[in-house]
């Protein structure tokens, strides 16, 4: 029998020797042998080919042994599922056909919510598993969390202030809610279908929650997540994480939603939180622009955020957001190997 | 002798019978008759002509009555005052001839920190003050704070992740800190200057360091805010605001800072604030895309503000951030009508 992964401990709330260490995007452009694949595949290929998201989402782990893997895919595989029809452009992100303002608009997604027209992603998770339980390493499944998955459907793409959105919350705030309530179905089943296939994890990103007023994160987001945690069909009771930016603002409601770990931005102030009274674990948070810091640097950093959150209880190394695109791999070594070595 | 100004005793800190109102940015696009002035005048002509600056600062006063003037001015006059050349370009923001990222660039800045050269923006506030005073309605000056300054001469214009300031932070902290004291040393000779000419209030924009990690505010801005406040020369103690963005994450900080009111974002649980034991006195925090809505909801939105605020210790009426070009003014009508007669 093997040990439990540390990364599971700490997700647990219990003391570790040195933090676990994983990154958000560990999987991804920064590293060549990806941008190699990704001159014969586009993004939308690679996600969705159950061997080319395997490959690429043990490329960080063969590279830097992080303590946890995180399934290469992508948030919108559930309006993808729900029949919306999207491309991906070139430095432009996704680009939806027809963003949803309209009942019409929803009335038109599939009926059905069970999420098993994206099966590549339950196979992608069957081929990962021999593999990761051969390095003791655990599989972190994921999915977004309701309000951003909408926020992309009605934007129709990437949105830096989600004006469409606040539009719909503010004038047809029942038409936004019927659209979350068939996301969190569907996201239901997706999630299901990851446990039933394997993840020992799960993380459900909430990234643009961190636009929306206390009130209106507290109305469109807090329920939905909470719905979804409480739902899942999670016998062995895998550990379950919530990301948000801005999360100092709605820590409290993140704290109700049962989930195990917060996973927090780099505005909060770490040491702080890890010493107070929580309920919860927590994962984050450095600003990976530090990883364009000179190494020496950035082991000092390291080095000091690893004194600075000692004893080690419910904490997991991440980032406060995910990994640039230009960042170096030796970087991302420095960061792993320190941490590691501590 | 008239009465204290409702934004002044609220500032203060002390009981009002309703929220004194006004509105970020509410001199600017969204009114009419700012764009008819804007039909012969460009940004930067009607910013440093006192009587178009004077012109714009009333307009909102005039129609809707709000309870304080903000001189209508622009953060970058640090900058220009320094000898950095920069225009407006329209929908695309600032941008900057040569932006600073080297000592030789912050040696070509101007020697002379008096802030003298900007004396336009004192003419505005002295042609201001009787029609103002006339009304009994406070004049409210303002500045950037350093380190959202530094950003925009950094970036050379808007940016949304701050990518080259904080290459500069994590490769030559020294340069970025050479240069935030520039800024601080001539930001503190400009608002003495507004103190003297005669502004009844200080606001303090920090836009862009709700970018920053917690320890990264506390090393680049809290230094400069806390320096600029204990430096002034406020004899008569004119209340001084501080805003930033994702305001709950540096709350602590800038309370430490010495300021008199701290101007929160939307995503901070307001009443929740209001009612806890706090030194300072709060402005804010409506997210303005509700003056999107129909007019009842946004009556009835304001009316339950207005419920879960009382009793008005120490609030003033506020947005989270600034007014959109595209909001109707009759919204910003309905807002404040309704906030007067409660």
């Amino acid at each position: 029998m093997q040990k439990t992964p540390l990364y599971i401990t700490a997700a647990q709330g219990n003391l570790t020797s040195r933090p676990p260490v994983w990154m958000m995007r560990q999987a991804g452009r920064y590293l060549p042998e990806y941008r190699e694949l990704r001159k014969q595949y586009n993004f939308k290929q690679m996600m969705s080919t159950p061997d080319l998201a395997t490959e690429v989402t043990l490329q960080p782990i063969r590279r830097f042994q992080m303590d946890a893997a995180i399934l290469f895919s992508d948030i919108l595989v559930i309006p993808e599922s729900l029949g919306c029809k999207f491309d991906f452009i070139e430095s432009k992100g996704p680009v939806f056909e027809t963003p949803i303002r309209t009942v019409k608009d929803i009335e038109n997604l599939n009926s059905d919510h069970s999420a098993q027209n994206i099966d590549y992603v339950y196979q992608a998770i069957r081929q990962l598993k021999p593999q990761l339980n051969a390095l003791n390493t655990p599989l972190v499944g994921f999915a977004g969390a309701p309000f951003t998955v909408a926020s992309y459907m009605i934007e129709g793409g990437s949105s830096a202030s989600l004006k469409q959105t606040k539009l719909l919350m503010v004038q047809n705030p029942a038409l936004l809610h019927q659209l979350l309530q068939k996301i969190t179905v569907t996201t239901i089943n997706y999630l299901n279908a990851q446990i039933e296939n394997g993840v020992e994890a799960l993380q459900l990103f909430d990234t643009w929650a961190g636009l929306l007023a206390w009130d209106d994160f507290k109305n469109l987001c807090f329920p939905y997540i909470k719905t979804i945690i409480q739902s899942l069909n999670n016998p062995n009771r895998i550990p379950i994480t919530v990301f948000c930016k801005n999360t100092s603002a709605y820590m409290e409601l993140l704290a109700q939603t049962g989930c195990d770990v917060i996973s927090v931005d780099w505005t909060v102030n770490l040491p702080q939180l890890l010493k107070s009274n929580r309920s919860f674990a927590v994962q984050g948070n450095l600003d990976p622009h530090w990883l364009y810091a000179p190494h020496n640097i950035l082991k000092d950093k390291i080095q000091l955020l690893l004194a600075e959150t000692k004893p080690y209880q419910g904490y997991i190394f991440n980032l406060g957001h995910g990994l640039m695109p230009d960042i170096s791999p030796d970087a991302v070594k420095c960061v792993v190997d320190t941490i590691k070595s501590s």
